[in-house]
């Protein structure tokens, strides 16, 4: 079994834990899901994005977003138009971390049906 | 600007958001770090599993681990042993998600500075 490439990545547990602390921050689904939408649909709206992500609120869109920006994923543009229009855009980083998750995207749509077998066999043990 | 490889999967919405809600699931810090943690260390114990992954509780390690069963990402093994040995390890299904994973560690890793940048930045801004 190969270990994951980022292992040999580096031997210095700072570096890990910076690593890990990163991680941590973007590997959160509405995170992850806004990635996606503006990587399908580019630059958007605040409103259209709510749209986009089905089930997110609002309170949670602004703090995801602003999250996003903090870390340098997404880009906050302010048209200056009446009333003000603000578009989100994903940034280079943005984008790579978009390519980046792509394999995840793959793994999931490749094994809903393994993944759901899974849920009902581990359900029915436990029920 | 390539779209990501999982926007050509599939064009049924209801798969769509199947994908999302599997993506949804496995998209959590923890479950990510522990993904990472099973993968390094192979089989691993709840207690040593508690000290591979820094900061998080006991209450959090059970529901995770217990929600990694269900996705059929984790085989929990008990041993007939006194007092009995339980172990964890990644499926194969888990496996290949830490491998479809190991794209986002690589991005984290090369991408630490511009993120701490952009972090600096923003709080400059926004102070």
């Amino acid at each position: 079994m190969a270990k994951p490439a980022h292992t040999s990545y580096s031997e210095d547990p700072k570096i890990d834990a910076l690593v890990d602390e990163t991680i941590a921050r973007v590997a959160d689904k509405w995170t992850l899901l806004l990635i996606e939408a503006l990587e399908e649909a580019g630059p958007r709206r605040f409103s259209a994005l709510g749209r986009d992500v089905e089930g997110i609120s609002q309170k949670m869109l602004t703090q995801t977003l602003r999250q996003m920006e903090r870390e340098g994923l997404v880009a906050r543009t302010v048209f200056p138009e009446v009333p003000p229009r603000v578009e989100y855009e994903l940034t280079g980083l943005g984008h790579e971390l978009a390519e980046a998750f792509c394999g995840v995207w793959t793994w999931a749509e490749k094994n809903i049906g393994r993944i759901e077998a899974a849920r009902a066999a581990y359900d029915e043990r436990n029920s």
